[in-house]
């Protein structure tokens, strides 16, 4: 890899690297082995630039972005580099604009119940700022320390709170972007209601980079209720899950804050590594939910928690429970749910799928598709864990990545993806396509919202300067 | 009207009327007299066109587009034409298309809490299908009865409610759309995450027509509390009514429905009009409040209010509130906010604005902008009310529209818009754009955006077949 980056450095003309240089000043631009030393994040292919800029204004990457434009160099946008389907992964000849240093900018406003932030920040670092106000961007993920709010905004990131407060692109009130010919687009508003003329923001959102560059976005806040009450049960079947969600959604008193429901495989896994075990709870129900409330006060949270689980209990007998009565017990909870990198240690690089299926269709898809995974292999017994309150399943397959030949590996989407969006569906829910899920675009997607995705595109980006070989190929 | 509808029926070609005659027969094409016949809505100009037609398909719409792109006619769609800045007005030669017969569908969804509807199904339709399974749409209007769902997508129609589920925007989780070719996009997802390339579905909502035809929606659904509770503060000033929202929002029992400001002289009104009065509330308070709060029980739902008014009359000890403790109070109060129509009876076609400002600048925006209105015409003392927890504030001038010159209009605009866009806010709220609003549009808009807005309606609709003369011009 530092090889091949430090030969095709050369790749960079010496008058693109002169605008650079007046730009953002070449101390601001890795190349060679300065690339390889970055954290490459989830992939090494994430660094197959030939080089690596860090601007740290909006001005400096319009700058970057019309000089890349001029000399024909492509740009691939990066934040904190944690998607999961290549939609950062970059080649020589291309460089790589990193929103690192677009950092400097969160503002909070208490009583409008928004922050204004620049893409290259944290969510941790805006859930910190926020929480001083009692306040919560209304979007978490476990990735909270490294994902950016750009490339949230740019994978339109979902989580455990979107049956609540929508995914990404229901948090955002208003954007910031530098288009590909290098303009700045700027509708910053803070507002929820905005009815002037078309919401043209929303192209940017979840367009992974290939439309504008993210550089800053007002984001609505939530109050963080005074206390929280989480419980686990053990249930018999999906329509206990749902019935219990439901409840949740319905609850007296209190608000549901999160529905995660952990099949058993992957709570034998969490369950059985972190040596977790409470009194009279079974950990062999299929179906196990973390259910979570916030209020006022934490003892009538809990109490919620015993009414949902003594009306649940009159239509399924057969249920169990266990309420957390600490914050420590309620960190425990949620670690069997969290922990999903145990999978990736048993099993390097395991494939990974991330569907939506509408709630109603839930208990059917999985009693389709876990047979249809064993006709393809006996072996196969999927990890399947998710937000079950939005119908957003997460499926990971109990092999290596590297074990998996392409036959296989393309039953298992034929299977998994199979009728989804036709069904009201999604393949992607939350991940995005990047470069590893075009094939299933084009096969799943509407081909008439196919063709206008590729006409927006041309329209807006014809030099395919911005992020090539990404969404929409 | 009628003697020009009569005359310019001639321009429709034998051909086009063939055509017509094919896809809905021609006794679902209204011409000359028969459309005078039809209700207009909130003006007569909505049915300036030559011909209405009545499609009872997605399929018919995507014919009758394709048959008048091919005869350089333009359509205007039209909903349910309660529409307030002119969005569906329509001249001789073009034909309007109404959705009144594309409204068999109402598919309720109870375990996703989804419906999906057909364009011209009205809002109060929807509400009283959904609310059969204790779910409601999550957005509410006063004009319920005729706005329909398309008509709501087209205009991101938003209301009492928006602060806690969003705008129309927000609630939408697929559609289905007739593009200017005839084509038809479909994306009729039920679920809420979606990451599967870019969400064109936004491009139609808040476009009021002019890049395609809504024929279909899916949209969320929330739970109906069990109980409800309203009470009525008077407040010293904004600051007091924005801290009585966020103690609402923070609500230890229950979750905020609704908080409606009521500026003191449309108070005046209603509360007049109506012979509202209430023991110990004076009417004479700058600000009234209404606060409805939503949960499992109505007493402690109102102790809760009572909670708020006792934390509240802490730091504003002036303050008074009156709490509902009937269905017919609660609709009493409610009457105070939503009987807008009695401005309009006084002061026929009075000029009215709806802005959003961001919550820190209300006080500020308000404080500088009535003498400033004043000082245009000393007479003015204009009617405010509005949606305080999202900062959407309705302003109407105690004047005919008939009697405000041209001149004095523009001086009204350029005060209440001044700076708004820059600072976050919007100058069009919930209404639209329109015909009435495009020169603000124009003035207002980033450069970069609007120029966007152009390439993207050329792209999709370079013949303006649909709806010209709105939103772009």
């Amino acid at each position: 890899m530092i090889k091949q980056n430090t030969d095709v450095t050369r790749d960079l003309s010496a008058a693109f690297l002169n605008d650079i240089d007046q730009i953002i000043g070449l101390s601001n631009l890795k190349q060679g082995d300065a690339v390889a030393n970055l954290d490459y994040g989830v992939t090494a292919a994430n660094l197959g630039a030939t080089a690596v800029a860090f601007p740290s204004s909006t001005q400096d990457v319009a700058a970057i972005i019309k000089s890349a434009f001029a000399h024909g160099i492509s740009i691939v946008p990066q934040g904190g580099r944690t998607g999961l389907v290549g939609g950062s992964i970059s080649m020589p000849g291309q460089i790589v604009l990193s929103t690192a240093r677009l950092n400097g900018t969160v503002e909070i406003y208490p009583i409008e119940r928004v922050a204004v932030v620049e893409a290259g920040v944290t969510l941790q670092a805006l859930q910190a700022a926020a929480s001083e106000h009692h306040l919560e961007p209304g979007i978490d993920l476990p990735s909270r320390g490294s994902a950016t709010i750009g490339g949230m905004v740019s994978t339109n990131a979902g989580g455990i709170s979107a049956f609540r407060y929508g995914v990404m692109r229901h948090r955002v009130l208003g954007l910031e972007v530098v288009l590909p010919d290098g303009s700045i687009f700027s509708d910053l508003t803070r507002v929820v209601k905005n009815a002037a003329g078309y919401d043209l923001k929303h192209l940017f959102i979840g367009a992974e980079g290939t439309l504008g560059i993210v550089t800053k976005v007002a984001i609505k806040l939530e109050p963080v209720p005074a206390a929280t009450a989480t419980a686990l049960f053990g249930l018999p079947c999906v329509e206990a899950a749902l019935e219990a969600t439901r409840l949740g959604l319905n609850a007296q008193y209190g608000q549901m804050r999160a529905a995660e429901a952990i099949w058993n495989s992957f709570f034998a896994l969490t369950a059985g590594e972190h040596r977790w075990s409470a009194t009279d709870y079974s950990p062999d129900y299929p179906v196990n939910l973390i259910l979570s409330l916030g209020g006022g006060n934490e003892e009538q949270l809990q109490m919620e928690l015993g009414r949902i689980y003594e009306e649940l209990y009159e239509t399924y007998p057969g249920i169990s429970a266990v309420v957390a009565t600490s914050r420590a017990q309620e960190a425990e909870l949620w670690r069997l749910r969290e922990d999903t990198d145990l999978i990736y240690r048993r099993h390097p690089a395991a494939p990974s799928f991330d569907v939506s299926v509408p709630l109603s269709q839930i208990d059917e898809y999985i009693a389709r598709c876990i047979p249809e995974l064993r006709s393809i292999d006996p072996a196969f017994d999927p990890y399947l864990f998710g937000h079950i309150a939005d119908g957003n399943l997460h499926i990971v397959l109990n092999v290596s990545g590297a074990d998996l030949i392409p036959d296989k590996a393309a039953a298992v989407e034929s299977v998994l993806y199979r009728d989804l969006t036709q069904s009201g569906g999604s393949f992607s829910a939350e991940h995005g396509i990047g470069s590893k899920r075009i094939h299933s675009l084009r096969e799943t997607a509407d081909p008439v919202k196919f063709a206008l995705m590729t006409q927006i595109k041309s329209a807006m980006d014809g030099a395919r300067t911005l992020n090539p070989g990404k969404v929409i190929g």
